[in-house]
């Protein structure tokens, strides 16, 4: 997948929606739990129901790793069915991984080429040599965070230089030069909406991943209207919202229609801004 | 496990060494490799071989989740081992997570309570709601990255403010708040050994993970003169230069030698300082 493809993508679904698979097991509806791979069976009926609607899934790993060999297991099922059911969809690995060279190197094979995701977020603080092992496989993205939705993220991606830079903004301006729009994406919270507009000049081809659209409380409109680029630029990810719309047999169902919600406001504005 | 105990472990085994378990199958000698569980196997090995030398082991992770479940089972089998066989010893998951609070609650519980790790490894970038869920957990220790042994550690960890005060320095000053030297340690590389000296009067009492020890080409002897206080404060790393030491069917022996000769280093050491 590159930019370009990513595009035609949202063009063709008229939507920019990542589902965050944040399947906690003591979130699922209570006749799933009981079962053999519960979150793989849980997740497949949310991407059969979903996946006319959204371009991208993003599997939160700590969802999957808090259950050990189990939560793997339905890991590798998710991504598997996801790639041979419906190829087109780019698929996240929320890992937040980053570390030495020879390290993230171990990491990018786990996630490329073992489990054939298409992007893994990375947290930047340790510099180039934690992110570029992942740089080398084609068709493949980087995810660095930049700004976090949390609350907490003001503790040090606010840090100001002596020249009045905030540390994301450095994160931002020295990554950018490791690779290029079609192997690195940046993560600003949906929360930091007005920042998008600042950062977006700072990258004007990148695709940027902004979670925190719905539980967390960030508008759509409002981080549309500030980060989107003229390739659309946006894949905009709910999480929580979507998944557990329902717990009842009718869970899929109900997740369907709030990802339809978010898909028939995307169309809109993708049409508003004539990229449709 | 507390400081204390483990200033205990380290004055009874006369060695502050923490071994790493970085145990990438490719580098397992040959007679291993086909077996089933081979980094499990190759782990038993060099345990049973170098557990009176070491305080502590640490699996760095992406050397399991690389190979899927396979690597998760081996590195449940490495913990369960660890801890039944030898109790007093501190397992730390090299893991470097780091996520918003939900999502780093799910790891909390996935390294202490499914893993029964003794600390997990946290990079700092997201603050503190993605360290805080790691602190409730009794007797248990968030080791935060803070300035680490890689070369491009430099590109954000040295970032300055207005005030002449470096990211990693703030990451220390800001996080040491959130909890005490009784369930935060922090990172820091050996190969930034005279920086030792300057973080150890921020945090006097805390123990520091000095990894880059061997084959990153950091000196025991200096990190140990600039970052060892009272109760020695310090876990010194080395991975390869022990497990790998020799990759025939002698290598836990050679592993042993290594390990054996880091530890009588580190008993002159803490001799020295009055600490034995």
């Amino acid at each position: 997948m590159n930019s370009d493809k990513l595009f035609s993508c949202i063009k063709k679904k008229k939507s920019y929606l990542c589902i965050g698979l944040d399947s906690a097991i003591d979130k699922l509806p209570e006749h799933l739990r009981s079962k053999k791979n519960p979150a793989f069976r849980f997740n497949k009926y949310i991407i059969d129901a979903t996946a006319h609607l959204a371009v991208a899934y993003k599997p939160n790993l700590a969802f999957y790793e808090s259950r050990g060999i189990e939560g793997w297991t339905d890991l590798e099922f998710t991504v598997n069915y996801i790639k041979s059911h419906y190829p087109e969809i780019f698929v996240i690995a929320d890992a937040k991984r980053g570390d030495i060279g020879n390290t993230s190197a171990m990491y990018a094979k786990a996630f490329f080429k073992n489990m054939n995701f298409d992007a893994v977020t990375v947290a930047p603080y340790m510099g180039e040599d934690s992110v570029k092992p992942f740089l080398g496989f084609k068709d493949k993205y980087v995810i660095i965070l930049a700004l976090t939705s949390n609350q907490s993220a003001a503790d040090f991606q606010y840090f100001t230089s002596k020249d009045n830079k905030q540390l994301f903004s450095e994160v931002i301006d020295t990554s950018k030069k490791w690779g290029t729009k079609d192997n690195i994406m940046y993560v600003v919270g949906a929360t930091k909406a007005p920042m998008l507009a600042v950062i977006r000049k700072q990258i004007p081809g990148h695709f940027i991943l902004v979670p925190g659209v719905g539980a967390q409380g960030g508008d759509l409109q409002e981080v549309s209207e500030y980060g989107m680029n003229k390739k659309c630029g946006l894949l905009i990810n709910a999480s929580r919202s979507i998944i557990f719309a329902g717990n009842d047999h009718d869970f899929a169902q109900k997740a369907a229609e709030e990802a339809k919600n978010l898909q028939q406001q995307m169309e809109g504005i993708l049409y508003k801004k004539g990229l449709l």
